[in-house]
């Protein structure tokens, strides 16, 4: 846990500068606009501890997969969003000195995040070791008006220095891929040019087809006047860029604004790549800084009146809730059906920038939830196009006849991880692909998207599970052997839980629309059924397996048992770790956390979770006072589960105190990880847990229901979540719950168990209860 | 399999040349002394296919490790025995020609290991793209009498040639290191040298301190007389050698002597390793080919006298039980207890030429039945000297007090393995070393070996498992969780019937002779209770697991379970299996096979094998018939286990076909991966077979019994064992039992559960039953 981080509720300031934090910081000072975006580096050169990296989009590079024993079904590549080349690099030299934060003095020093502006900011006053003394002023920010723009306005001011300042804005091809598996570079260059207006670098990964082009424009004002040199080109192998300057006296200030432009071929087709990304320079230093400024501004200004989460009474939450809110809505596009978004987004390498299963747990229900259903479905529908190659991983497993197992991790749908007890074994994944299209019919009645898209991906992951299922003849009970759970601190076990329960939803819910999908939509189905060849005589064993599926359960304890042999565990509690043996993945040996009782994330109660209305508050109770004190939580996933749990069983302390870490996750730094990256993926877990826990929103048979509970530390708290498309704004004081309905018919919804009709446009208060 | 090798009772001979399986007749044709030795690679220049390999016992290169995804605990390195310098090269040059077996013609090829005489022949007749045709001979041995010697007599005549010949005897240090984890180079050149009359080579490994020092003399004759020329040097950076040459016309000879000396500091002190080596070479050409290889011979034919059995009816058996006793010979030094035996001894990379569980399983009790007990007792000390790291690998998997784990593979006592299944959960691997101190004892009654250095090994292991264990409290049982047995196709199971059985007879045993030591040891009791800190009341606990140990047990079927969840697997049989899909372990993803009933090689029956004494035949048999129509033999060492259980239980069809699958694994590349290497550490196993299984020897309390059975192809066998200190001659026949004991007191042994006392130096002859 690291506090050096302050603010208030609109920035993140670092005061004073924290060298040896400096690749938390950098973490945290993540900016980008969903197509590309980059940690918080100095644009200078700097020798110190940092991470360097810029990253756009859904590029791709293939490394060669890296792994102690081969073993047969391991994939051939692991793919990475590979370091982007360097493009907010601006170097500053004196006549024979060149700003470096790592050797000279540092007078002042303040680094902000603005989240309502969605800018970023560096101030220092600095000394060279030769005594000449600067004032630096660096803004920069990700457009989202113009998504292929980034604009830097680097400004320095003399205090007491006489003589040349050189500014050099500049791209460097030449970066550093820390994950690399066998220490490859990862890009080839295709053109580094620099002519007398425009620098330009062009790059292609080595493997894989990603290509991204860079181009600079720059320009340089003294004292408020443009200057008139000519700079000079720089045009090497892997770098280009100016060398601008100007002879200063003390008092003198030069600002030098850097346009770059950066084309991706996941937005432009290869051919237009470079004039795209000429056209788009020179029209944004057409447009200059202060439209660019304005335009993005508005743009955040309006994002936060529609989506802000007011708490009143607690600064702290306040900040990290709309921290990380900014920080989801720069690290994903939301806005098609081709990208996901990596568990790091832009803000480190660490996991690749791969999609992984925290899309649908996390991100996915958050946007249902929150936003435009569009971009839910979009989602939905990135795995519908991956049907294929989920049907190719399963075969290369040795399942058959369209079965489908989802990737753990991925880019284009095939399966890219290597450690056999999650990549083979980790099948929960292909459940909540299910689970998800359940929650979206559940908060859109969107049936048409059944027939149209998920039947399909339906069947091909139930016929997994018909296959993979082993009929236990002592048992005469299905059991699920050899698997692992989300819960990875238990490896190869047979019949988890989760894993058992999550499969028989999958075929109830399957068996269901495919009934639904004959009735209501007769030409689909005849299609789907053509399609997939599919024979409705295949849910006969679903059925079977619907109704004797094992679930290992705790007599003594009258609790679901994680997996067939939890219960022989020595059962101790959290507080037997000695506290220097946290987190435990860092300090004990692997088949110590293994046949420990400790887990990483609970799978009973992520189950008890995503399958809220299948359990009474008894039962949900039993297991969460049986699992919670073993949970270590050392998954970003299991703060915000544990936090909605705690709050549908009314411990609102624990519900609080849960909320707390998933809300301050990374800014706090609470796993001891951020240096890595920003946990982008289990960001939504902090709203959740305040729509799903506090206010207690959970959808059954498409109607919402609501039990808003308050902190005591709080206020208030407000909220604006998403009816049927259109927006309520839920208020929660200590008294009082106020909901306002903006949609254009009335609605139904159900507060403490008591209906409630919302009137569009006027307030319903209800007594909190 | 492949069946392309012929010969006859003492030889394996290749006629005409495989190209496409040159690896794996490389690896047939494998010679070496124990000390050093190779694959059985050309002289010549050769650009097919092949594994180029020549190795010496004990030099070690610390490789980085290589993993996917770091555990806590893996070890930082990879100990392997780096391919060295390739001495035996000798190139050989036409005018504008060079000889490569891959581009001249071959007219006639013969290829022939010698297992009588030592020596590996090879002669051929080829012909040059241009025409010219030579016939080469060439015979080569490590010799047995001068350990630091390779000799190679390299023989050439002109069939229609006219012009020079030239013939390039050199060292080359530029080898490639096919199983390196980051394509590293493994030498460092320490020295590269040629003056007149030798050359030399001296490397050193780039991490690890093993040095070698390769000195090569060379003669050459012309039609019986030596040249005069003066030898061109060849003296490169990391090649060394000499270009000698004559003028021939058809039907010239010449023949090339090449003296190689090879010294490690293993045998050498870094400061001789250079001057020992020159004196050698030098005292190698002195001796001069004939004498050498006529003490070449002397050696072999004075070992097969004493150590040879005898099987008349079945070459191919006679064949191959020669072939392994060579093998077995050849790759072991058997002189200290410092050096151990690497899986693939000088044949291959594979394994990194590590010590394994094997040595304890397989050398060790084939040593100490057929040959000296000290080098059984060698074996038993090279693990006593390296207790410190035994403790030490415990310590980093979170144990303490003393607890020692002993590593899965290592050269130096370290663990060096890296995949978690097998390095953290293969503990079963300790068991074994206590269980051949026990059968040392059996064989030798040396009980001093316990008191001096056996028991501290032994308490060391014993609060390993102490501490490994888990109480069940709803079983009120002690339960191993979470490990890996020798069937490796189950990972991270519970209740291991093997680990579990075996830590309970380590702990009795070790009880028993705690009392022992301290009644007939006093002093040594004192001395160990010290050195350990051993407190008498530890043993309470280990009485508590001995009588609360929990054993997996199927009542339905009356037979231990492999582990906790064998029993809910489909059982189905190897013949269900698809043969295309065979071995498994390259096809089916790892996940398939792990919850798949097959079994690698059993568990239980292994325990049986072992624990012999310690169940009825029925239990055996019942055992037997269920888990052996599931085993795959993926392991080799698998068969003789298999083979000698099925004799014990009367099954003596299934007993042969086993143990020829055991005896000719690799003759025939029954497993289908020679070409990485022989078994070298598998191949005793089929010594075993004849004696613990068909000869039926055992030793209970001390005292040998025997219950020998014949195969029915077979018309007799014979070998010869240990029968404490002093050779026992056996002869079965279709009716007889012949015994001859050449010990200096008379002996009493149990044959067919009739006490048989053996008079020295006379026959017992005993009805077959």
């Amino acid at each position: 846990m690291k506090q050096y981080l302050k603010g208030d509720n609109w920035n993140i300031i670092e005061e004073d500068f924290h060298p040896n934090l400096q690749r938390n910081t950098e973490s945290i000072f993540t900016i980008g606009n969903g197509r590309m975006g980059q940690r918080g580096n100095f644009e200078e050169t700097y020798t110190g501890d940092s991470l360097k990296g810029s990253y756009v989009a859904g590029t791709c590079y293939l490394d060669r997969t890296r792994v102690g024993w081969w073993k047969n079904g391991f994939p051939k590549y692991y793919s990475c969003m590979p370091n982007a080349p360097f493009w907010s690099g601006v170097d500053l030299q004196l006549i024979d000195e060149e700003l470096n934060l790592d050797v000279w003095d540092i007078q002042q020093f303040k680094r902000t995040l603005n989240l309502k502006d969605g800018i970023s900011l560096r101030s220092a006053i600095v000394t060279s070791p030769k005594g000449n003394i600067l004032s630096i002023n660096v803004q920069r920010f990700y457009s989202m008006a113009h998504r292929d723009i980034f604009v830097i306005r680097y400004a320095v001011t003399s205090i007491n220095y006489t003589g040349r300042i050189s500014i050099i804005p500049n791209i460097n091809g030449d970066v550093i891929h820390e994950t690399s598996n066998f220490n490859e570079k990862m890009w080839n260059i295709i053109r580094a040019e620099t002519n007398d207006s425009q620098a330009y670098l062009w790059v292609q990964t080595k493997r894989g087809n990603s290509q991204i082009c860079c181009v600079e424009n720059s320009e340089l004002t003294k004292n408020g006047t443009p200057t008139k040199n000519r700079p000079v080109r720089i045009e090497k192998e892997k770098k280009v860029g100016f060398m601008l300057g100007a002879d200063v006296k003390p008092g003198d200030n030069l600002i030098m604004t850097k346009y770059v432009a950066i084309t991706s071929n996941q937005y432009h087709s290869n051919e237009d790549l470079l004039s795209d990304a000429i056209n788009e320079a020179n029209d944004a230093q057409q447009i200059g800084w202060y439209n660019l400024y304005n335009e993005q501004l508005e743009y955040w200004h309006k994002f936060w009146k529609k989506n802000d989460i007011i708490i009143e009474g607690d600064d702290e939450a306040q900040q990290s809730i709309r921290f990380n809110r900014f920080q989801i809505l720069q690290n994903y596009p939301s806005d098609h059906q081709r990208l996901n978004i990596g568990a790091k987004g832009f803000s480190g390498e660490k996991y690749g920038g791969n999609t992984q299963w925290n899309t649908e747990l996390c991100v996915l229900p958050f946007l249902l939830l929150y936003t435009n259903k569009g971009y839910a479905r979009d989602l939905l529908l990135y795995r519908y196009y991956q049907l294929p190659q989920a049907i190719d991983n399963a075969e290369k497993l040795g399942f058959k006849d369209g079965a489908a197992l989802y990737p753990m991790v991925t880019m284009n749908g095939e399966e890219r991880h290597n450690e056999w007890e999650v990549t083979f074994e980790e099948i929960h994944r292909n459940a909540i692909i299910i689970k998800v299209i359940q929650e979206y019919i559940e908060c859109t009645n969107d049936t048409e998207y059944i027939a149209k898209y998920g039947l399909e991906v339906m069947i091909a992951i139930c016929r997994f599970w018909n296959q993979r299922v082993t009929f236990s003849t002592r048992k005469q009970q299905y059991m699920i052997l050899g698997v692992t759970g989300p819960d990875e601190y238990e490896n190869n076990v047979d019949n988890n839980w989760y894993t058992n329960y999550s499969c028989v939803q999958n075929l109830k819910f399957t068996i269901d629309n495919l009934r639904m999908v004959e009735q209501n939509y007769p030409n689909d189905y005849k299609q789907i059924v053509e399609k997939t060849n599919f024979n409705a005589q295949e849910t006969e064993h679903w059925r079977d397996i619907i109704e004797r599926m094992y679930y290992p359960y705790d007599k003594d304890n009258e609790i679901f048992m994680e997996e067939n042999g939890y219960r022989d565990k020595e059962l101790l509690t959290v507080n037997d770790i000695n506290p220097e043996e946290r987190p435990l993945w860092q300090h004990w040996s692997w088949d110590r956390i293994l046949r420990s009782c400790f887990i990483k994330q609970s799978d009973v109660l992520l189950g008890m979770y995503l399958y809220y209305n299948d359990f009474d508050k008894d039962t949900i109770r039993r297991n969460y006072h049986f699992y919670e004190p073993r949970t270590v939580h050392e998954s970003s996933l299991s703060y915000f589960v544990h936090s909605i749990l705690a709050a549908h069983i009314g411990e609102i302390d624990k519900a609080y105190n849960y909320f707390v870490k998933a809300n301050r996750l990374d800014l706090d730094d609470i796993n001891n990880d951020v240096r890595d990256g920003i946990h982008v993926t289990s960001m939504p877990g902090s709203w959740l847990a305040i729509a799903e826990g506090f206010a207690g929103i959970h959808f059954k048979k498409g109607v919402m229901y609501c039990e808003p509970i308050i902190p005591d530390k709080w206020e208030s708290y407000s909220l604006t979540v998403n009816l049927l498309g259109y927006p309520l704004h839920i208020k929660v004081t200590k008294t009082d719950v106020t909901f306002r309905y903006d949609g254009q018919i009335s609605n139904k919804i159900v507060v403490y168990d008591k209906d409630v009709n919302l009137m569009c446009g006027r307030d319903a208060v209800i007594k909190r209860v």
